[in-house]
C-alpha cells in the first residue's frame, strides 16, 4: 500500500425523504442561491421539496446549467451572487450541476484576474462559497468530492480543491426514478469506470482498497441492468445500491493508498470537448481499448479482475483476460452504451483532432505509469474505431 | 437499505513516517497534553517521533492510561489540564489510550456535577477538547470514531459523541511491529468482530455495505495469521492491511444503512468488567455462542457469510452454517484467542454474576432485533462454557 492522506467530511443524508435535511444543514441567516439545470427538477418534485425545505431561508435561484457545464453559463451566476450577497450555494441536480456550482463557488471569491485561470493555469483555489447538494443523478461522485470539470470553447478542463467539496449532500434514491434510460446507463458506466481507474493499475497489495473496488464493480454489474429492465426499474433498493455505489466510487476512499490511472477519462474528455459525446459514452468507448493496449502493464490486475469481479476461473491467463474485457464490453452494451467510435459515427478521420487537443492540453504522459504518450493515445483511439 | 446519515471528518495520515504530520495538524499556539499508556511508546520510538514533531509546540504529558481505562485514572488528568490551560489532546497509543483521551476531553469541559454522568446517565457531551491521535495498535477503530468505553469499579460503560472524534489520526503500520503476539491477535479479532456486529444481522439488501464488510473479513482472515507467523510477521504490507482494515471496521461506513447487532460486545463488556478478561478475548468467547443461539434469525446472512467469506459452496444450508461457525472458531484459535469460558478458567458458576451485571446495566434487549433478553444472554453464556 502507498502512503496516503485521506479526509472526506461531507455529511451524507441518504434515503427517501431526506431532502428536508437541507433546512437544518444550511444556516438560517445564509443567503442561498439554488442552482440547477434545465428544469427536470420541477417535473419530478425535487424543486418543490427543496423549496419547502428552504421555507425559512432567504434564497434566490440560478438555472440553465447544461450537461458539461460551460464557463460562459457559470459566469452568468456571478451577477446575482454580487447583487444579492449570496453566501451559500445549493446545487440541485446531477454531476454537471454540482460541478458547475463548484466553479461558481470558487469564481465568486477568486482574487486573480480571470477565474478561467483556475482551470487553464491551475491557479489554486484559496476561498470558495460553501456548497450543499441534492443529487438527482448517481454517476460522477461530485456530491462528496472536490473535483469539477468545466468546458470553454470545446476545451473540457478539470480542477480540484477541498474548498469546493459539498459540506453536505442529500442522496434520495426515489428521485432517480424519473431518470431516462440513457441517464441511468450513463451514470452506472461512469461510476464503473471511476472505480476501474483506481483499481485496474498495478498491485501494491492494498487488500482493502481492492476488495472495496471489486464490491462496487460487482454491485454495479448486478444492479445496473435491473434499473433498465421493465420488471425491476421501479425497485427503490436497486436505485439505492446504484446511488451509494456511485458516491463511494469517487469520494476518495477506494483510491487512497493505491496507484490511479485516469487515462480513459483524459482521452474521453477530448471526445466530449470536440464532438459533444456524453461523458460516460466516451468512457465506454475508450476503456476497452486502454485495457487492450496496456494489457501487459495491467496483467496482474486484469487477472484479479477476471477472477474476482467476473468469476472467470477457467482457461489460461490470456483467455481469462480476453474474456474479462469482452464481458466488460457486453456490460456496457447491456447498459445501452457505445463501445466503439463507429457506434457514435466517428472514425479514423477524427483521431487527429483528438490527438491535437491532447497535445494542446499537455496530456502527453497519462496513466498510472505516465507512459501513455500522444502516440499511445493514438494507438488507443485507433483500436477504438 | 435503511435511511442513514453518515459523516466522518477525521483526517487520516497513513503510512511509514507520517507521525511528523502532527506538527502541522496541531495549531502552533495550542497547549498540548500528550496522553499515553504504560511507556511502550518510549521503547518503540513513537514517543521520540511525537516529541520531535512537537518541537515547536508547548506541550505536557500525562501517562498511565491502562487497558480498559478507568475513570479514576482519567480524572487525574484534569489537574494538569486546569493548571496548564491545556486546549488540545494528543493521544499516542492503542484504543484504550484514545478512548481515555476522549473521556478526558469531554470531562475537561463538562458543565454538570460529575463527568461520570456522561457514562452512567447518558448525559450529552456538549463540548470537548480537540483530539489528535497516533495509533500504535490496530483494533478498536477509536482513532476515527466518536466512541469510548470507560471502566469504574468493574462497570465498563460506553459513551459516544461526534465532539470526541479525533480531528486527525496518524496510522503508521511500522510502529505495530513491536506489538506482542497477544496484542496482534486481540486487535485482529476485535476488528473482525466489529465487522461481524454490523454485517451478520438480517439482509436489507445493502450490497455495498455487505461487500465492504466481506472485504474486511477476508482481509483479516488472510493477513491476521501472517502477522503471527515468524516468516511474515515483519512484513509491513501485512501490518498495513490489518491497520487499515481495523480503522474501516469501525469508522461508521460499513454500518451506515444496515442493522447492527452489538450483543457480543455488550455481553463481552461484562466479562471484562467482572473478570478482567481482555476485550477481544471476551468477543472470541461470546460470538460463536451468539451465532449458534441466533442462528435462525441470522440464517440468511450466515449463509451469505459462509459463501462469500469462507467460500463454502458444498453441503446443505445447515451444514454450511455449521462449517462457517467452525471456521470462525478456528480462525480465532489461529489468532491464539480463547473460544470458550473454560479456556479462561471460567464456568457455570460465574454466569450469575454476569447476568446480574447485564440486568443492572439494563442490557435486557440486545441484538439487531432487541430480542436478546437476560434469559437469552444466559443461554448464550451457557453455550459458551
Amino acid at each position: 500500500m502507498l502512503n496516503f492522506n485521506f479526509q472526506n467530511p461531507t455529511h451524507i443524508y441518504f434515503g427517501e425523504g431526506q431532502i428536508k435535511a437541507i433546512s437544518r444543514e444550511i444556516p438560517l441567516n445564509a443567503k442561498v442561491l439554488l442552482v440547477y439545470g434545465g428544469g427536470s427538477i420541477k417535473s419530478n418534485g425535487v424543486y418543490q421539496q427543496a423549496k419547502d425545505a428552504l421555507a425559512k431561508h432567504t434564497w434566490f435561484e440560478f438555472s440553465g446549467i447544461e450537461p458539461n457545464p460551460t464557463y460562459d453559463t457559470l459566469m452568468k451566476a456571478q451577477e446575482i451572487i454580487k447583487t444579492e450577497n449570496i453566501d451559500y450555494l445549493l446545487a440541485v441536480g446531477g454531476g454537471s450541476v454540482v460541478d458547475g456550482a463548484k466553479f461558481i463557488a470558487a469564481a465568486a471569491l477568486f482574487e486573480g484576474d480571470d477565474p478561467w485561470d483556475i482551470l487553464a493555469k491551475n491557479q489554486k483555489v484559496t476561498k470558495a462559497l460553501p456548497i450543499g447538494a441534492v443529487l438527482t443523478l448517481p454517476a460522477t461522485g461530485s456530491e462528496s468530492n472536490g473535483n469539477s470539470v468545466v468546458t470553454r470553447n470545446g476545451n473540457k478542463l478539470p480542477f480540484a480543491s477541498p474548498l469546493v467539496r459539498p459540506l453536505f449532500s442529500v442522496l434520495d434514491p426515489s428521485v432517480t426514478l424519473s431518470l431516462s434510460d440513457r441517464q441511468i446507463g450513463n451514470g452506472v458506466v461512469d461510476a464503473f469506470v471511476h472505480t476501474i481507474e483506481q483499481y485496474l493499475t498495478y498491485s501494491v497489495n492494498g487488500k482493502v482498497q481492492d476488495r472495496f473496488s471489486e464490491g462496487l464493480l460487482q454491485t454495479l454489474i448486478e444492479e445496473g441492468p435491473k434499473a433498465l429492465s421493465p420488471a425491476t426499474k421501479e425497485d427503490l433498493e436497486v436505485r439505492a445500491n446504484i446511488m451509494w455505489s456511485a458516491t463511494m466510487a469517487l469520494n476518495g476512499l477506494i483510491g487512497a493508498g493505491v496507484p490511479q490511472d485516469w487515462a480513459t477519462h483524459m482521452i474521453g474528455h477530448e471526445l466530449t470537448g470536440a464532438f459533444g459525446i456524453d461523458h460516460a459514452r466516451t468512457l465506454s468507448i475508450v476503456l476497452p481499448a486502454v485495457m487492450k493496449v496496456k494489457r501487459e502493464q495491467k496483467r496482474e490486475k486484469l487477472l484479479q479482475y477476471a477472477t474476482r469481479v467476473w468469476h472467470i476461473n477457467e482457461g489460461d491467463d490470456d483467455a481469462r483476460i480476453d474474456q474479462a474485457i469482452r464481458l466488460t464490453e457486453e456490460f456496457f452494451k447491456k447498459m445501452q452504451l457505445p463501445i466503439r467510435l463507429s457506434d457514435v459515427d466517428l472514425g479514423s478521420n477524427d483521431i487527429d483532432l483528438l490527438i491535437n487537443r491532447l497535445d494542446q492540453h499537455r496530456l502527453t504522459a497519462l496513466g498510472e505509469h505516465s507512459d501513455i504518450t500522444i502516440e499511445t493515445s493514438r494507438e488507443i483511439l485507433t483500436l477504438a474505431i
